[in-house]
């Protein structure tokens, strides 16, 4: 079987992530960095669904961002917005996908693995400029650049697979794969319980996404979206 | 004055390249990955070195690559070599530069520093693929997709400024613009006084770079070169 890294927060779309690429044939090593963000709830369903899904591996790694700050997520002097706003919302974190992505480059290149799974999608997002294709393709070519792996001719995939899908479209491949969402946390402030908040871009996409496409929203919102 | 983060390590090339941006007349902010290398000299040379030329600012951030292994610097189970062998040596820390430069971009952003420096070099080096300038012009066009400061216009510059010179052009540069070397720490398995081997890779081309030029070494060695 060919190992794969696939980055794991936890999330609707990193889970389907990781169910598309078992559904590909490739043996997963998940990958969850804890990056200091408002909750550990969504690291918590990592495990669980890292275990569900039978990663052959799970490693979850601390990279403390919030020495950084300077997002709603690691800085607890912003606020999550809980309207929608034009622009790229304050919950941006600088360089997230480029470290996160780093990371798995280093721990697939020590498992001789030449395949890495990100879950970034362009459609039903917050305009993220990290979650898009252009992105995504200049990463690979950077990878392919940084690596004795490449160097000796094993060159990097990064895969996206949902990166133009509607997230109506990515919850229907989910079904389709058998995950079981309500396992999956995806609010910015979920409660230690791992219920949403029902008022963060994150709640919304991912409530629309679930009306949209007909299948009942297992998640267990604080307030009604 | 401009704000630029400088990687540094507290080797020989990272502390000249913090003398450089400062002459250049940016305002220095460092940073330090203690990525769980074999010693933490390095870590403590970084500390005086950064104050010694006026950073603004110094940070240190833990990320655990032994979580990872892979290397001779981060898995106890490889021992680090004493004599040169043809090819990338297991020194090689997969995906390190990548790793470091990511976290200094989030840095960057956070700072709203479009400016970031780096002591990588591609003459007198072990040949880590993370050294050539493909590598560091493949990771500035990412950083300029990757961030939401460069969709505003606001570009990020990768600076190597040691990158096509001799390890012997480096300390001659380093003294003119008055670094003292002895607080620096190049080798790979330093005592916990910050002295070195003398049988490593990174010792002999420091010590071979110190006798090109005829500057007097002050680097206290355990074994001579």
């Amino acid at each position: 079987m060919m190992k794969a890294v696939v980055l794991l927060s936890g999330g609707l779309d990193s889970t389907t992530t990781l169910a598309i690429a078992r559904q590909e044939g490739f043996e997963c090593f998940a990958l969850t960095i804890d990056y200091k963000q408002r909750h550990r709830a969504e690291i918590d369903a990592a495990l669980r669904i890292a275990q569900t899904l039978n990663a052959s591996q799970h490693r979850i790694l601390d990279v403390d961002l919030s020495t950084f700050g300077g997002s709603a997520l690691t800085d607890p002097r912003f606020e999550v917005p809980t309207t929608s706003t034009p622009g790229i919302p304050v919950t941006y974190v600088p360089a997230r996908n480029t470290i996160m992505l780093a990371l798995a480059l280093a721990w697939a290149e020590t498992l001789r693995a030449q395949d890495i799974f990100i879950g970034a999608n362009a459609i039903d997002y917050s305009g993220y400029p990290d979650c898009r294709p252009e992105y995504i393709g200049a990463f690979e070519n950077m990878a392919n650049l940084a690596t004795k792996s490449a160097l000796e001719g094993r060159k990097f995939r990064i895969h996206a697979p949902l990166i133009d899908l509607s997230k109506a479209e990515i919850i229907l491949r989910g079904v389709s794969l058998g995950v079981d969402f309500s396992a999956t946390v995806s609010c910015y402030q979920a409660t230690p319980e791992g219920m949403g908040c029902g008022r963060c871009d994150a709640c919304r996409l991912r409530k629309a996404g679930f009306t949209t496409c007909g299948v009942p929203d297992p998640t267990r919102y604080v307030a009604p979206c």
